[in-house]
């Protein structure tokens, strides 16, 4: 039997305990699958004394994960901390620097610092794994990167952050609206600390950025997503789109053009009967699209222990049967700097315009959509009962342009009772 | 730059058409994310002058797959013949043993001899690679074998081959019975020279003897796998089964139970609203369940020429990445001999039970299943014109053995018209 290899965790939360808690049951089962034996050698994590199920005093003890990350006994770093920046970063940082493999569920961390740390890595010839930082127990990352690497990829998109699809899905099927259903969702635990980083999209928006680094291979860029949050979709707004035959899902969307990368993190309109319109609950979707293989769509749960914890020892396995990937898919140093598109690609979009009940309002409407050169493919007035007729419509295929100057023209109408409401419809 | 990985390839058929124009279309692609060239050195089919669309002069041509296999220029032999035995089989023993990699497409080759061959590959030092076997595009076996590596698997499912379940939902969609539809996909050019391979499961049992290694560690073993086709589901059981929010699919199910392994490929009724129930042509899907994961599901393409030389050049990928796996996730000889299950797990069963239309009829079969020990869940007398009268049941779970006692019993009334239908319903 070859020699074991040797992990040092950092973070000891739900995702943590579950890592430790499937070396420990599983000992006979990796090993055999590995060809040598996995082993946890130290720990680190806020507290030592907090129970959490499992018994640590098995393993070296360390208050400093930089520290962790640089013992003699450690081969592989395991980085379940979280953050951005601070001891996920410099432990992180560390680990490379002394020679160690790393493996994190850290989606903000590489989404900010991924072609740094990739670099980095390369030079030092280790390797660092996420699988777990994107949707969860999914393998997506192996299936971009490995399974679909004879593939120019097209596009990928994704619903990846389960709180929001909880939400989203939880408003339809309950008819409660927004404010109800995130303080169920907080009640349940299901948010983060900080509740922006589920449902303004941020959180959903680090793992698109990662996924598009794969895909096209250019240089993570967080900052060019294009974000937009689930905070404005109202409980009408969900049934509307259900009337139309639609799903409103927070979905990520990347794919490379002629004008550039797109990445939009967004809620889009989706058919109800695709894979994506029957997402429920916190289940997560991707969607891979390639040249040769066409469409391959991963479903699975998106976040819990079990789950997290079987997506970290996906790499620290390959690690341990010897297989070396580039952090993104190739070399860090061959990434490119993708220019971010300027302008979306053409989709057709939902509308939801409220009218004051006089007549000749709907006319305007449909005046200034065709004078910006947005054509109409189905218009509904709602049945109301109030001074305000709520009109929806689907356009045809229309640039993004295109559909922001139809709304500013519909701005200076006097028969607009509020702002309207535009959703993309996503092709999927 | 490393040194070129040289494929020789063996069958230019759709998938191996595919193939070739991958590697001389995306040369730099593949070289940049492999850290190396991909060539093709040499290639062998049946015919040498037929016309496929691809110039194969850049190729050293051999007419026998045998030598080709061996040559000194070939690093990996991807087999893309087919057939169980024969050249295929030859070719691929001669270059293990002339210690090439192979990669095979070939689901039938390694149902019947996966196991000897994974076996002299692991002394060879070599590996054998099949993602192309298993649901075409699908990287299912990567995700099995890797991505969930830290899982013990409990139940892998899937619907494995395209023309059954495009026959099945052709069914369904235009109300055509069986026949009209076979002739369909006839025509079409979706069955195999021999459509028993399709209709009758076979192919898709090739296919799941090959996951329930990987999944349970345990030798091939296709000749345990319980096969039923397709071919005597009609039209009025896939409408009944649709009355009652089930559809029917050719579903692949394996798992370890305390009986023994449990391997069967037969048609079940699923829920319609699940993902299984809802796939629709000839897209494939796979169910991989683990103590840790959860459940992930994996849909896409089962055919075609992008899609299996997409999974196939995955596989040559790898190779080219430096990453060797066993066969079928563990050493071939740590594998053990899995004990088929002599009973299958208990599950609910859907029945039609053609009816005499005179009084007492339905009691006496409520009788017969009582007294068997099969409780009912639902029971349905359709509206009929005719003397006999479909009566369909929904059971609650029972044991196979139980069911078969209540359809002996059955089989001794008075009453009954025609032989009963009972297809397992799989909770999913």
């Amino acid at each position: 039997m070859s020699q074991p290899l040797r992990l040092g965790i950092a973070g000891l939360g739900t995702v943590g305990t579950g890592v430790v808690k499937i070396v420990r049951q599983k000992a006979n089962l990796l090993s055999m699958r590995a060809g040598r034996p996995i082993e946890i050698t130290a720990v680190s994590a806020r507290s030592r004394s907090k129970d959490r199920g499992i018994n640590i005093n098995h393993y070296a003890w360390e208050d400093d994960p930089v520290v962790l990350a640089q013992r003699d006994d450690v081969d592989v770093f395991v980085e379940l901390m979280g953050g951005s920046d601070g001891p996920a970063k410099a432990a992180t940082e560390a680990a490379i620097a002394a020679g160690k493999d790393v493996v994190t569920a850290n989606k903000a961390l590489l989404a900010h610092h991924g072609q740094a740390l990739a670099l980095s890595a390369e030079e030092a010839g280790r390797v660092i794994r996420f699988e777990a930082a994107v949707a969860g127990g999914i393998p997506v990352i192996k299936a971009l990167t490995e399974g679909l690497a004879g593939n120019e990829i097209t596009r990928v998109m994704g619903v990846m952050n389960g709180t929001c699809n909880y939400i989203l899905t939880r408003m339809q099927s309950a008819g409660l609206p927004y404010d109800v259903v995130f303080e169920e969702a907080n009640q349940l635990g299901y948010l983060e600390a900080d509740p922006t980083l589920d449902v303004g999209g941020i959180d959903a928006g680090h793992k698109l950025s990662l996924l598009a680094s794969i895909a096209f291979g250019t240089q993570v860029d967080f900052g060019a997503v294009e974000l937009e949050g689930i905070e404005r979709i109202t409980i009408q707004d969900i049934h509307h789109a259900a009337d139309l035959g639609f799903r409103i899902k927070l979905l990520g969307v990347c794919q490379m053009t002629g004008r550039g990368l797109e990445q939009r993190m967004s809620p889009c309109l989706v058919p109800a009967e695709s894979p994506l319109g029957q997402l429920e609950g916190g289940t997560n979707m991707c969607v891979l699209e390639g040249d040769m293989v066409e469409q391959i769509v991963l479903r699975g749960p998106g976040a819990g222990e079990g789950p997290t914890a079987s997506a970290v020892m996906g790499d620290v396995m390959d690690i341990a049967r010897g297989f070396r990937v580039s952090t993104f898919g190739m070399p860090a140093a061959e990434l490119s700097a993708a220019k971010p598109a300027q302008a979306v690609t053409p989709a057709p979009y939902y509308l939801r315009i409220s009218l004051d009940d006089k007549p000749g309002a709907l006319a305007k409407v449909a005046k200034a959509l065709g004078e910006a050169g947005v054509s109409i493919d189905r218009m509904r007035q709602v049945r109301h009962d109030e001074a305000t007729a709520p009109v929806l419509i689907v356009t045809h295929k229309t640039t993004r342009a295109a559909l922001e100057e139809a709304l500013a023209h519909m701005a200076g109408l006097d028969v607009i009772a509020e702002t309207p409401v535009a959703l993309r419809i996503e092709k999927v």
